[in-house]
């Protein structure tokens, strides 16, 4: 039986995905060869990587002068590329949760780091707000959705110096204007492929603006000019990331995924307001992501969290404890989980309400 | 129709990877889930990437006091991680080709590097013999088969100092006495994985030594001590390299392989040499990988090798095309591939040469 997956990362694929990854995974378009075993220089393979990066372009509605990466390594990975490549003296970033810190501890690798705000000591249960970017920053970095807090920088903020951002579990959630960013990355576990590839959308004209030698493969230069493909791309993630970006599109596009998300966790969060048994991890409204959904059992009911998480598990449910930092549960409702997922959890959080 | 895949990496898996894999991407062991969207700390995963480790150390014999490492980035990345680990003031490279030049020109951002010899003025036809390895070099680097020119070095040297290969494309293509190498690394993309996955092998012991900070996600003690699970790993390219390493134990073990690579390697070095259409790229037969085989047409011949490519291509063989670097024909042959495709290769030689 098919599971309800509300993991957080590696996490739900569309079935689309799945089974055209598992079809060409045995015979890629009739080829008598595997996605897994042709060559990456291939006509076959060289036509799936155009049109994923296509697709980028197409749904992000990318502008010109902007390049499409697909390496290797992670958002951990590019935590150490942003700062080798643009660090030149100073960079500023907002220390929304444990992955901006680890940013943040990279970047000082590599230069003065200015941390703008941090609502560590409210152990990130909301985006700071007041905070002053220095101008004379080389750039400021954010990370967009809080993936174990479950918070999210939901619009596309001015920024005086290059803004940077960690979109790794809220790309493709909602329409971006990408022209306000400098870079924006991600790894692809969430909204996009198996893990393995990782996405950087970047402005070229930003690179090649600091004094530093950089390592080929850490130069995202060589990458923007041998066009991702300076050596053997992680290929059977492209392809998977190829048919979840074909989706999107037969399913009418971002604009399409952000009224479904919007619905998702609307009808989630009603019910985790309502519900007696259960308190949103978030309390400011504003800040509660649509990607990440995460509550607590309310402190009357605190000795029921096993058995609720076993109750869900019965009905099918797979993914939902909550992050050992946060505690509690957490509901990844990301682009691939079908509106159906959502409301049977509401279901299984009122048929736990009835027995209490 | 499945092909005869002789293509150079990404190259043949087994069937029973190729099945396996895509199997695991529709239902992992009736999970529910699919191998690409459970999480990386799931128990499923987890014992994934314990029995592929376990694997690695079984098949190769691998001493106590060594890590075995699943990471990203290709050996590209091992490049520059190398040096960035390794290098305090001198390191010693070999440059048998392309690759072992790229790594060259990686560890010069590091520090000082001793060519200590190069076969380039002869297009890297044959593998350098007499040279001296530096004994204050911090460590020597070989890279023990060169996939686009079909050279090889076939046997565990004994060192002076640290020694590290590159063996992208022939580990597990024969035993190995892991205790003479300090390190062995490798992309996945031919004996063991489609592109995405990483394998360094490494002595504890030399780590800690040089004086660099080093970006914790290019520090190979990160990933030691965190079990390549720093992040999230790429858990398919990983399932899929299980797969390939039961099989090899399955066959009996690399010895099995070994002894299955020498006969196909030998059988059409001995059509090459005896066939007047054809003359191996490696004149000296020691130098002869057993994984790439190089050939171009004899100079009588030099106008029919269009011809022949298109009558093996209607043969139903793919990947037969030399490196424009070296032009002819290369038939890489790694672990995955029969017996019978090298025997449908030489048949197709044969029946050309009649043509003629």
């Amino acid at each position: 039986m098919k599971k309800h997956n509300f993991a957080a990362g590696p996490s739900i694929l569309s079935p689309y995905t799945i089974q055209h990854t598992a079809e060409g995974i045995l015979d890629l378009d009739h080829s008598g060869l595997s996605v897994m075993e042709i060559s990456h220089r291939s006509k076959e393979f060289m036509a799936i990587m155009d049109e994923t990066q296509q697709l980028f372009r197409e749904l992000l509605d990318i502008p010109s002068g902007y390049s499409v990466l697909l390496l290797q390594g992670g958002a951990s990975m590019q935590f150490c590329m942003v700062p080798f490549n643009l660090l030149q003296k100073k960079a500023a970033y907002l220390d929304t949760g444990s992955w901006a810190s680890k940013a943040i501890k990279e970047a000082r690798f590599f230069g003065e780091v200015e941390v703008v705000a941090s609502s560590k000591e409210s152990n990130y249960s909301f985006i700071p707000k007041d905070y002053r970017i220095p101008e004379d920053a080389d750039y400021f970095h954010i990370t967009t959705n809080n993936t174990i807090y479950g918070t999210e920088i939901k619009e596309d903020m001015d920024c005086p110096v290059n803004l940077v951002a960690d979109m790794s579990s809220d790309i493709f959630s909602r329409p971006l204007d990408v022209s306000k960013y400098a870079l924006i990355y991600g790894g692809a576990q969430k909204n996009l492929a198996p893990a393995g590839v990782t996405f950087v959308i970047l402005k070229d004209e930003i690179l090649g603006k600091v004094d530093r030698a950089i390592p080929t493969m850490l130069d995202y230069r060589t990458h923007v000019e041998k066009e991702s493909m300076f050596n053997t791309p992680p290929c059977v993630a492209i392809y998977a990331a190829m048919h979840t970006l074909r989706w999107y599109k037969q399913q009418g596009g971002v604009g399409a995924m952000y009224k479904l998300n919007l619905e998702k966790a609307a009808i989630l969060y009603d019910e985790i307001d309502r519900n007696p048994l259960f308190v949103s991890g978030i309390p400011d409204k504003e800040d509660r992501s649509i990607m990440n959904v995460t509550f607590v059992m309310h402190q009357d009911y605190k000795e029921l969290e096993a058995d609720f998480l076993a109750f869900a598990t019965e009905r099918g449910m797979s993914g939902l404890k909550g992050h050992r930092s946060v505690g509690g549960f957490r509901a990844s409702i990301y682009n691939a989980m079908p509106r159906a997922s959502v409301e049977a959890l509401i279901e299984t959080m009122q048929a736990f309400a009835k027995r209490v």
